[in-house]
This record gives structure tokens, C-alpha cells and sequence, in this order.
């Protein structure tokens, strides 16, 4: 079935205890529609970059399967910039630069063809650009999931909880969890949250897993045990990607084909954080990606039976 | 079969953002007996307290089924003491007081026929402490457990590592897994801690869930999520616990059987940290363990066939 992916497509300069980089892709919308792409077969982009964004990566895209007619290319303008440096235990960061450029004043419009998407996942952007897209098809996707950060929490709090009245998948991490909901338990939490509007929340905890929560049931997905995180830029969309890329392939929203999705979505993230940037999820072998989905299974499997 | 088990006896005094306790009844050996003896027939209890320390709480365990005659009861002196305080997140915590008292000069004296113990669990003590109580054993247990913490990598590094050599299990928390091993990446940590003499190696993580490392193979058993994490003291003994309780009673070391003792250790500290001190651990209803541990394992259970 066809996905829907908007988002941020964008410019990383990253820096870890392995390594520094310059300019490199990356955004919201980038990891998502490439790790979506593996399982979708139908997936358009909705975003915005400027001229100095590189035609050969655009074309890339493409070469995926992806339909880039909804890439807006604004003549003169600047792609958006973010640059930020992981302490040691990679599960913190500080931004250094954030360069908004393009993004300012994204509209995102919706190409003839494009604006009846079965499955929609909104990328990390402004609440309202988020919303705006929804209100721009001309039917609702049977399933819109929304991945959103602290950062709308601090400066549009009543746009993000417009736009989360309006979808059905939440995609936050854990601090994120606690800051909207007011909890610190991530059970209360999640019943604050999926309060607001969607019914399906996921907590990622990004070393220590994720959580899909779903009226009474919850299920803990583990990630998997690497030799090193090299870098976690695009980890949680990647995440997302699989995730709803799965979705959308298996066209099924049953909670047991949820935690298959978060399976997935793990899986990619795992193979993502393994190199800079967008390099080790361009190509990832279909027998690597049913080994790695192999090893989530046995990670955590027990039987109980002695 | 026979489990021995040492490690503190103590007064704890506790403060959580919940509330805060006078003088309660802890220490490591006092957690990981008490959940040992759901599981185990013969525990041994090995230890030293002051003539502060309550006859009834030592009938009380009595009555548990444990064997008190290598607790030693020192007149005119006083019981080990620790006060602490957890912050907001439960994952962290100060330590308020110390009081050694009669834990300065413990010497772990075995009754006779305790000697010769199928199972030894080694709670949390100076590692001299742990290693002379080996030597002292008429035969070696078939399996040997240890638990330590940070505070003897600082003080007492040698020591320690001469007492791994002569351990099979490690059970430490993932912060001491990286000091211990100089590595951040768990996987790296676990291969140099193993290098150290403990074959099997478990890493606790708290409300991130538990690792078993053992040769090639990891298991990661998940934390159950809670409405809340009321006092984390004890979760880590009583985790303990239930691992080697259920490792006795079954008498079956290979390494499925430890996945279940994982869970069953993981279940028994999901009681424990639902109420402060040992309360909620000293009348566990054989229903709600098993009703417990099924949840464990519908937490992170995957049917990938769709």
C-alpha cells in the first residue's frame, strides 16, 4: 500500500567519540523514506531544500523507488543545517548549530497523485507544517503515525496537541514521554499521552529498547547488543521507517503486526547507528536484515518450559 | 539442593521521593535469602549482626525455611548500617550514612554442616570476605554467584580480582560493567569482565531490563513496567535471589535454565521495588508469581509469522 513520509531532508555535521563529519545528508524524512523503502513499494516524500542540496542524492532516492515529486527545490535558498556533538555514552548530545534556512517557511504541498496515501508518517517538524499535511489530503490515510521532540514541547506545546489529536501512532523517547505526560512512570505516561489523541504510543529508549503501548497491552522490543554505537544520528527515524514501511507492506494494524513492525524498525536502527549518517541504511542486504531480525528474536527468547 | 548465601545483614534507612522509612530491616544476604526460599528447600544464611538486630526478624526468616546458625550475633556491638536517598529518577542515589559496626572484622564462619553447599550465592561484601568464605568449604559448589559493586573496584581492585577467579557468575550493574572492564559497549565489557573468571555474566540495568552473557550467546530480559518504582533498595539482591533460588531448586545450570532463572529473579525484584525495604517480598503468593512471571514473557513474546 502507498506511504505518505514528510520531514525534515537536510544536512548533518556530526561529531563522536569515533569520529567528526562534514556536511553529510540526512533528516527526518531522509531516514525514514530510505529505511521505509525496503519494505514499501509505494513511498512519496514531502519536504523542502534548498540548490545546494545535491541532484545525484535526490536521484539516489529515486533509484530506491522513492517519489520525489514533493522534494521542493527553492532556488537560492539554503538547505536546513543541523550540527551537534555525542558525549561518550551517545545517548546525550548537544546541538553546536541549527540553521533553519529553508525551513522557515516550509509549505508542504502535496503533488496531484500523492494526497491519497494509505499510510502517512509525519516526520520530526513543526506541529503545524505536521497538521497542515494531514488537512491537504483528500482522504484520511488508514493510519498516520507522528514522530515529534522536546523541542515543540518547549515552544508550540498547543500546535503539537492539535496535531496529535488528529493521528494514531506517536513515536517519542523517554524523557520526551515524561515532559509531555507530566509522569515519570512511562505506564502513566503512556495513558496521559494516548489521552491526547493517538491510540498506539512508542517509547524509544534508544540502548534500552522501545515500548509500543495499545489500550491495556504493552510490548518491549529490545535493541540489539552492537560492539559499538558509532553514531545514533537518524536511528529514531530509521526506526520509524521500518515501522511504518512494514505497516504499510503488510497492510495490517493489528497489535500483533505492530510488534513485528517494531521488530523491523529495531532492526534498521541497529544497522543505522553502525556508521555515519545515512551510509550503512543505502544498502542493506535482504539476508543481513532477516539474520538481524533473527538475532532480536533469540535475544530475548525464552523458554520457560524446563 | 543446598544453597549458602552471604552478604550484609543490616538496618537500612530509606528516602524516596515517595516517602522516606526509619530503621528497616535489609542488607544483601537478608534480600537474596528471602527470595531464595521461594525456590530453594535448604538455604543457609551466612552473616554478622549486632545485638541491635530484632530475634524476631531472625525467627522470621527462620520460619522461611532458612538456616540462621551461621548468622552471628556479636553482644555489645552494633549492626551494619546504611542510609540513602533516591532522586526524582529511581536510577540514581546518595549515600546519606555508612556505619560498618559489625561488618568491620566479619569473619564468615560456617557451621558445621553447612559446609558443603551445591550452591553459593555471594552477596555483596568486601571480596576477602567472599573468598575466604570459598576456601572455607569442604567441597566446591557446583556454581558459585557473586554480586559486588563500584565501591570495591576503588578500594579493594585486586582482591576483587582474585575473588572472580574463582566465581562461575558475576551479577553487576551495566555502570560497574564499564568501570570494571574500562569499555563502554556492553558487548566489549562482558568479553574482558568473562577474561577476569566468570564464565556467565549478568548485567543488571534496572528498570532497563537484565543481560546474560555467557560464551557467544546474550539473553536480555526486559524490566516489568510498573505503575511505579517505589524503593529500589534490595531489587538487586532479590533479583539475586530468585536467580540462584531457582537454580537450586531446579539443580540445572545449563544456559536455558539460567534464561529462566532471569525471568524468576526478574519477577521476584519487580515485587520488591513496589514497597519499601523487604515488605513486599516476605508473603509472595505463589498465584501472583506465576501470574508475574507470565507477564514477563508476554512483555517482549513476537509471533513474526503474519
Amino acid at each position: 500500500m502507498s506511504l505518505l513520509v514528510t520531514g525534515t531532508v537536510a544536512f548533518d555535521a556530526i561529531e563522536t567519540p569515533f569520529g567528526k563529519t562534514d556536511k553529510i545528508i540526512g533528516g527526518a524524512a531522509t531516514y525514514v523514506s530510505l529505511a521505509a523503502s525496503y519494505f514499501a513499494k509505494e513511498v512519496g516524500l514531502i519536504g523542502v531544500v534548498g540548490d545546494d542540496f545535491p541532484q545525484s542524492y535526490i536521484d539516489f532516492l529515486a533509484s530506491k523507488g522513492i517519489n520525489t515529486a514533493g522534494l521542493q527545490i527553492k532556488q537560492g535558498e539554503k538547505s536546513f543545517f543541523w550540527s551537534g556533538r555525542y558525549f561518550n555514552d551517545m545517548n546525550s548530545r548537544e546541538t553546536l548549530i541549527t540553521e533553519l534556512n529553508v525551513l522557515a517557511d516550509f509549505d508542504p504541498i502535496v503533488p496531484a497523485g500523492m494526497d491519497a496515501p494509505d499510510y502517512l508518517m509525519l516526520g520530526n517538524l513543526a506541529p503545524v507544517v505536521q497538521s497542515t499535511l494531514i488537512k491537504r489530503l483528500s482522504k484520511r490515510p488508514k493510519l498516520i503515525a507522528m514522530d515529534t521532540m522536546n523541542f515543540w514541547m518547549d515552544v508550540a506545546l498547543d500546535d503539537l496537541k492539535e496535531t496529535l489529536k488528529m493521528v494514531d501512532v506517536l513515536t517519542i523517547n523517554d524523557e520526551e514521554a515524561r515532559q509531555l505526560s507530566g509522569e515519570y512512570s512511562l505506564k502513566k505516561a503512556s495513558r496521559v499521552i494516548r489521552a491526547m489523541g493517538p491510540k498506539y504510543l512508542i517509547i524509544k529508549k534508544g540502548e534500552h529498547g522501545a515500548l509500543l503501548f495499545y489500550e491495556e497491552q504493552v510490548f518491549f522490543a529490545p535493541a540489539m547488543l552492537l560492539e559499538d554505537v558509532f553514531d545514533p544520528t537518524g536511528a529514531g527515524d530509521t526506526f520509524a521507517g521500518g515501522f511504518i514501511g512494514w505497516l504499510a507492506m503488510t497492510d495490517n494494524i493489528s497489535f500483533d503486526n505492530m510488534k513485528r513492525a517494531i521488530i523491523y524498525g529495531s532492526a534498521m536502527a541497529s544497522f543505522c547507528v553502525e556508521k555515519f549518517g545515512t551510509e550503512n541504511i543505502i544498502n542493506i542486504d535482504e539476508k543481513l536484515l532477516q539474520e538481524r531480525v533473527q538475532a532480536f528474536r533469540e535475544l530475548s527468547y525464552v523458554d520457560m518450559l524446563s
